[in-house]
C-alpha cells in the first residue's frame, strides 16, 4: 500500500501525527499507560492518517491537518482492538494484540478510553467535520452488525455484501478524507467529490482483502485459504457463484456443511473449482476495475497536483495488486 | 433506591426521557434496531437520569433536562451493555443480556453504536458539560481497568480501592448529576459542590453493593456470597481485614489458595468469620456514615426544595438499607 518512505514530503507531518497521538492517548492510570505504550508500539501502515493529510492538500492551502489526522488514526486503532477480541485474533501489526497481552478486560477500556479522551477535546468539538464522523461512526457499527448477521447466510446478495463493506471498511475511510477535505478548506461539492472518492476506496481496499482468502500462491504459501468462508462471512467470489445457476447449489451445500460442523481438505479444492468454474474472482476483480475508475474520476474536480496523484496512485497501486493476486495464484 | 412511583412529580419528564433515548437510538439497519428494541425494553430503575432531572431542579428554574437525562443513560446501558460481555453476565434488568442474546460481537457494536449515535448530535456538542462528560468517562475507564489490574492483588490499599470506585461508580454519576447542575444554570461553585455530592453518593452506591457480597439474610437466601472476593475483586470489608495484625495473614493465604484454584464450602466460613473478626463490615458501615454526611453537607449551598429532599433521601436509602443488611445478616 503506501510507504511512507515513497512520500518524503510528508514524513515530517506524520512524525507531527505521531507526537499528537501520544499526547492524546496519555493516561493518569499506569495501568492505562502500559496498554498505550503497547498499541502505539506497533504503529502500522498509517494509511488512514495519510488520507487526511493528502486530502487536506487537494486545494493547496497551507493548513496543518496533523491532529485531525491523529484523531482519525486513534480512533481507527481503538475499533482495532475491539475488533480483535471480537474475533479473538492473536497478532496485530507484528506483536501481541492487547486483548491476548493484556486480557479482554482492560483491552475493551483500552479502546473506550481512546476514544472517549480523543473526542472529547475541546479544539475539536468545533471542527466542521465532527458531527459528520459520528454519523459514518454509526454507519460503521451498522456494517459490522450487518457482516455479523449475514453470517452462514447463503443468501446474501451483492448488494446486501457491498453495503456491509460501505459501513464496516469505507465509513472509516470517508471520515478520514472528509475531514481532511474540510481541513484544507473544500467547498461542499468538493467534499462530496471526496467523500465518493473514499467510498470506491473502501470498496476496492475490502474487495482486494476479501480476495486475498481465496488465492494462494507460492509467495503466500504458508497462509491459509477460505478463512472467510469457513467462518461464514460470505464474500464476493462465493456470493458470485452462490446465485449461479450451475454451480450456486452445490457451493450452497458446502458452505452449509461447513456450518454443520463437517470439514475435510476435499471441501477446500471442490469450494477452489466451483469458484473458479463461475469465474468469481475475475467477476469481483472486474468490479474493483469498475470501482477504480469510479474512484478516479471522483477526483475530477480537482486540479492537478503531488497529493492528488499519491491518491490516484493508490487506487491504481491497489487495483494492480488485487490482478496480480488473481494471476499468480495457483489454484484460478 | 428510588421508585419513580414515589416521585410523582417526575413520571411525565421520565416519560419524555424515555422517548428520547427511543429516538436517539433508532437506527437504520434492521438487525441494529432488533437490539436497541431489546435493549430498551428492559429499563432498570434509571437512577441516573432522574439524577440529572433532580440536579436541574435545585436551583428552581424552569428547565427542560430530558434530552440530557436521556444522553446519561444511553452511555449508562451502553457501557452495561459492555461490561456483561467482560463478565460474561446472563442477565441483566430481568431479560437475558445482550451478548447472551445475539451474540459477543454484536453486543460490542450496540454499545459502540448507542454512544456514537448519542453524543454525536449536533445539539449536545456546545453545551458545557458535554467536554466534562468525556473527562469523566476517560476516569471511569481508568478505574475499570485499574480495578482489574488489582484482581488478586492482597496488599491493595484501601485508597487505592476507594480511587478506583470513584472511577468505575462516581464518575458516571457525576456525570449525571453534573450534566442537571449545568441545565439548571447552577453557577461554578453550585457545580463544584454538586460533583462532590455525586462523588460521595457513587461511593456510598458501591460500598453498599459491595457490603452485599458478604452478607446472606434469609431474604436473600438464593444469593450466594463471596462472589468477588472468589473472583479476586477484593472490596473493603476484605481489604480492612487483609490489614489486619491478627487476621490479615490468614485471609490473604486463603485469597491466594482460591487464585490458585483451591476451593471448599468451608473457606467461606472461615473468610466470614476472618472479617467478623476484625469487623470488616461494621468498617464499611462507618465509611458510608461518614460518606453519607459529606454527601448531604455538599448540597448545604442550596436553598431546601423538594428535589433536594429527594436527594437527601436518597442518601439515607441507601445508608439505612446498608446498615439494615449487615444487621439483619445471619453470617455476620
Amino acid at each position: 500500500m503506501f510507504d511512507i518512505r515513497e512520500i518524503p514530503e510528508l514524513e515530517a507531518e506524520m512524525k507531527k501525527v505521531n507526537t499528537h497521538i501520544e499526547r492524546l492517548c496519555r493516561s493518569d492510570s499506569p495501568s492505562m499507560q502500559k496498554m498505550m505504550d503497547w498499541v502505539l508500539e506497533a504503529r502500522g501502515k498509517q494509511i488512514r492518517p495519510i488520507l487526511t493529510l493528502l486530502c487536506s492538500k487537494l486545494k493547496g492551502k497551507k493548513v496543518d491537518a496533523t491532529e485531525t489526522a491523529a484523531v482519525i488514526e486513534i480512533c481507527h486503532t481503538a475499533s482495532l482492538i475491539h475488533d480483535d477480541i471480537i474475533d479473538d485474533a492473536d497478532m496485530r501489526r507484528g506483536s501481541l494484540s492487547v486483548h491476548k497481552k493484556f486480557g479482554p478486560e482492560m483491552a475493551v477500556y483500552a479502546g473506550d478510553f481512546m476514544i472517549f479522551s480523543t473526542i472529547g477535546r475541546t479544539g475539536l468539538m468545533n471542527k466542521p467535520w465532527y458531527r459528520t464522523m459520528f454519523a459514518k461512526l454509526e454507519v460503521m457499527c451498522n456494517g459490522e452488525v450487518g457482516q455479523f448477521d449475514n453470517r452462514y447466510n447463503v443468501d446474501i446478495t451483492e448488494e446486501r455484501y457491498i453495503d456491509n463493506i460501505i459501513g464496516k471498511t469505507s465509513a472509516m475511510f470517508a471520515i478520514a478524507c472528509g475531514a481532511g477535505a474540510c481541513e484544507g478548506k473544500c467547498n461542499e461539492d468538493e467534499q462530496k467529490a471526496v467523500d465518493i472518492f473514499a467510498e470506491k476506496l473502501g470498496l476496492i481496499f475490502q474487495l482486494r482483502d476479501d480476495l486475498m482468502d481465496f488465492v494462494s500462491t507460492s509467495e503466500l504459501s504458508q497462509k491459509t485459504i477460505h478463512n472467510d468462508f469457513w467462518s461464514g462471512y460470505y464474500t464476493l467470489p462465493a456470493i458470485h457463484t452462490f446465485a449461479d445457476p450451475e454451480c450456486g447449489a452445490e457451493l450452497k451445500e458446502i458452505a452449509l456443511e461447513i456450518r454443520d460442523g463437517m470439514h475435510g481438505k476435499e471441501m477446500d479444492s471442490r469450494i477452489a473449482e466451483l469458484i473458479k468454474l463461475t469465474g468469481g474472482c475475475q467477476y469481483t476483480l472486474s468490479l474493483i476495475d469498475r470501482y477504480s475508475e469510479e474512484a478516479k474520476s471522483a477526483l475530477s474536480p480537482f486540479r492537478d497536483s503531488d497529493p492528488k496523484r499519491k491518491l490516484l496512485e493508490l487506487v491504481d497501486k491497489i487495483r494492480t495488486s488485487a490482478h496480480a493476486y488473481v494471476s499468480n495464484a495457483s489454484n484460478y
